[in-house]
């Protein structure tokens, strides 16, 4: 079969790889008819994710068929289709039966990081029965992409961490893919104001188009004064980090209301400065979180009822053997303006 | 002044009655400018609340300008625009301090009940700077009549305690006003299915057009199997119950999934029979509530950035002085099609 | 080896009986150290229970030592020391995946039920991994039987559905077993007032030993107003009802303050009155839960740390060969005082 | 009267003050029979709370009698003995809805910091109805000025804000009157371990006797693998900071198990850093908070009902107009090993 792999940094080809068995008796393996890029994959080729080494496969988003399953694999058989969590799950340990598959003993983000992944023709999914998801008859499969890891990533550590209630007062610092993601699950729960912060014009046109009330330059540096002055000086009631730099943190943190919810999405490669001097006393809750992907059932219902509509992230289209420009046009967003890619096989 | 007087069991009259004062040192007059009729006024006519004397000018709900106030009330003075809750809230008792005016010591329901109420040209409220709400300017104060009581009734006593969900089945028993009130509101959350029930096709029509998902008559008795089908055998996850008999209380324990919430709006004037006997194993929680009207600045909110259009409510419109007609109009919904009546005076 | 037998109502034998064997590839075949009779198995033996067939060996509570596992079964391996949960989950299915286990799709209720349980010298456990706890070295594992039903459903179904808080005021209708094991595990929560109730004075004094702050006999139906003196005539905060028929349900409900909890753990024969004449604006919540086990862990680590000390609930202690005598002591628990009967085999 | 009046940085004198009358409707005087002296005092001697200016009557903790009561206190009248809350609270403003008079608009902390506080004779407590608090009749009021500050202070922005739960491991890092104080009210919720952690050994000591599982000394600067090790290498579900350093945040920011909650009460005079780097995929929870004194009648029931012992916390006692040796006793604490001096007038 054909897999995009990682050769060191700043090297990836699209290439010819062993088609994956069942090793262990819960795995899967799934064909993919459906694949995306996601913004860590540019980090793990830029040498970044140190967990990630030479010869792997990319890739943690992807539906696809079923080809075939070991013995202990209750749920699913040949030729069902299913959504691939990005987030392994084996449902048994301490951290899963809590509810935080994110830190399951045996799994959590294993997929196109310390297992091949799955932008290939076929990927092996450990522990597949509480791995996958179903996709319901007639679905959108190029919507459901989204559900792999994007959406549950901007709701989970974005909306649901963050508790943002109707009539809500929200920030969204990073009208990037993961930003957008937050942008339109936090919809769900119906706040007042969503106010967009981005460096990129473009982006806060694309925010707003996806149901911001509000843009958000944050180019001049004056990005701070204009939410106040749009939130009558009190800030905000819910501010979303979905950049993962200082600079983005420290906005968060000047624009939170008191009493208000600081829910950090982005990954963070050096520590910040937290400003207890000043919000020792501002009964803020500030979060972290890695997807567990445990509301995968959640989206998907609000995704077949129409009350979200995750198909809006896709910006290009590519086969799956294109994937090499699918990278390319990934990796120049700034030019792009790609969101998410989307690649499809037969 | 003029006001709607409750002169015993099956009479009313709008007649001349003392302009009320300021009586203790909390009190607010208000000045009415929208008012309008609640089904609970439609039952104390009937002589089936106790608790109403005759003679007591009734009505709970409005909207309105200051016309004076006492010299312990901090947060309003004359000319200020005024939502006036349903409920009176001290908010220093203990049932207050818990979130939970509607069992306020000195408060409650008050208003229209055991002191006269917002039917009239001007009313008092007691304990004013926790029992109004400021009107924001420029808003429109049509539809934030719609703020004194049903909606936040709908809202508190149906969504919230019935904890909707986005993607939820949620059903709705009673496409009245307090049923439509608790749909408008449910959609705040995302609900995946709203299934509305009624025995009236009509106000099944105007619920599939404020956002139902689905429409069930329950004329033939056939209402529960119908959404056991739409829920693939499955019951709902929240069940309302917006009437207040028992034969639609027993809809919502015969449609109610494991783990569902069932959450009773409706005033009951009997005892009904709980099904313990199939429900001990259930998982389910059942709710009361009296509302509490403490959503209010939140419902405000989601009304002023237009996520909840409670306008939409109101099907007739009368001048203040026509109060007997506006009664006559509500008091015959079956015919006049009426929901909620907008009284308005200059 | 040797079981309890159900031979159709009214008759149990000790009798040879197949040792059973791993059928499915989750199972694990338990050896029983120690086990324990419920109240459930009571009403299976008059014939109360119509899922239990002729033949079935009884028992969903017990400790032991597992002697084989199926080849899916990673997290157990002969020799391990564990707790049985009185409910089987296969924590893939939506229920288990949404905290319910009691409503697995493939399990839930199914030892001494469906499927033959404890009261034997071996046990098959479908879906080990999830449905076994390990016992953690040198732990008193007379103390854990206690864990597999009577702890977590006390806990589950009546503290927690009920949301006992510190300063809470608690009234416990029942002070058989499980309305001890609510009573036990309230006080993880630390609540001012504990109210036992029951008709029975010994069991009122057992209740006093262990740790009710009050005890009311209900032996003269006066069990309401006393309650009612007690609290200063607002009720309580937390109802649980923990006997399961309408005259305890109703006290219950003649009991809970306004915003208060009912939580239901008793089993019901038949419907009940509820009156929601009086308690539609009382602000209630209602519960029912068939128990989830899915607070096992914490309560052991309660157990652990000598916060709960659930030994207390054992009142007499048999030889495992002993069974038919335990039974008798447990059946006549008027005249025997029994609580819970521990059964223990080397 | 006398007072103890700040006579700018590093200094303070006992001397004869204007006795304080009703200045607004909602006011009352109270005459002091109880107070105490808190660290915030001593910073505030120092100069480093810019707030408090030369002149003012230091205390906001304190138990008295009413002695005058404005014409809009409806609560309280004449004689009746109060505990004062340290924040002033006006029940009607946002922030109070919300149930954080912590930033009550025209209230929160108040007294002995922007008016006259309560180390004096007598001391005007504004919104006298929503900021004092009555006590029982035969209460021990010795206990109960620990309700003013200390005791709700620890509880809501430690234990609360961290959310204890039965069976978690708590660590608290500071075992001054703070840390104790979220030591003691912890324990309302039966975790499994509780892990002191100071520099001062006595410290430990007191801890040991009033409740922690473990003590762990931070002086040779292996705190944290102290703790990993006593919580086999996971760390711990609650972190409380109770000191406001960075040293110790840093301690608590290493301790954090995977899911867990870093509650900060400590008073921050600078920023710290917030290891994002490692925290961003560690679904933690960390929360800054004012205390807000909603939770009194809570603990005071706790306290009545004996659950909750706090006069542990009391090690010295004084006449009232001892508050100079009082204040020496209190600053010296590393000699007197002070943790609460109780001030006591007729």
């Amino acid at each position: 079969m054909k897999a995009l792999v990682y050769q060191g940094p700043g090297s990836r080809a699209w290439e010819e790889a062993p088609r994956p068995n069942v090793v262990d008796a819960f795995d899967a393996v799934v064909r993919i008819t459906r694949t995306t890029i996601c913004g860590t994959d540019l980090h793990i080729l830029k040498g970044d994710v140190a967990s990630v080494k030479e010869g792997r496969i990319l890739g943690h988003e992807g539906v696809g068929v079923i080809s075939s399953v070991g013995p202990s694999v209750r749920t699913f058989k040949n030729g069902d289709h299913v959504i691939i969590s990005c987030i392994t799950s084996c449902a048994t340990c301490g951290p899963c039966r809590k509810g935080m598959p994110s830190h399951c003993e045996g799994g959590g983000w294993l997929l196109g990081n310390t297992i091949d992944g799955t932008q290939a023709d076929y990927v092996r999914i450990p522990r597949a029965d509480t791995s996958l998801h179903r996709v319901p008859d007639g679905a959108d499969e190029d919507a459901l992409v989204m559900l792999s890891d994007i959406l549950p990533t901007g709701f989970e550590c974005g909306v649901l961490s963050g508790t943002v209630l109707p009539g809500d007062k929200v920030a969204i610092v990073g009208a990037g893919p993961i930003g957008l993601a937050a942008l339109l699950t936090s919809q769900l729960y119906s706040p007042a104001q969503i106010i967009a912060i981005d460096l990129d014009d473009h982006r806060l046109e694309v925010a707003k188009a996806l149901g911001a009330t509000h843009v958000v330059s944050s180019r001049d540096g004056k990005a701070v004064e204009r939410v106040m002055a749009l939130t009558r000086g009190k800030g905000v009631d819910v501010a979303i980090e979905a950049v993962g730099i200082p600079a983005t943190f420290e906005i968060c943190q000047d624009i939170i209301a008191a009493g208000g919810h600081l829910a950090n999405i982005g990954v963070h490669g050096k520590s910040v400065e937290l400003k207890l001097d000043k919000l020792w006393d501002h009964n803020v809750t500030i979060t972290t979180r890695l997807v567990d992907t445990v509301t995968t059932p959640m989206l998907l219902e609000s995704v077949l009822s129409g009350r979200l509509a995750p198909r809006k992230l896709i910006t290009h289209e590519f086969e799956l053997e294109d994937m090499m420009k699918a990278y390319d046009t990934f990796g120049d967003a700034a030019k792009s303006r790609a969101l998410k890619v989307l690649l499809r096989a037969p």
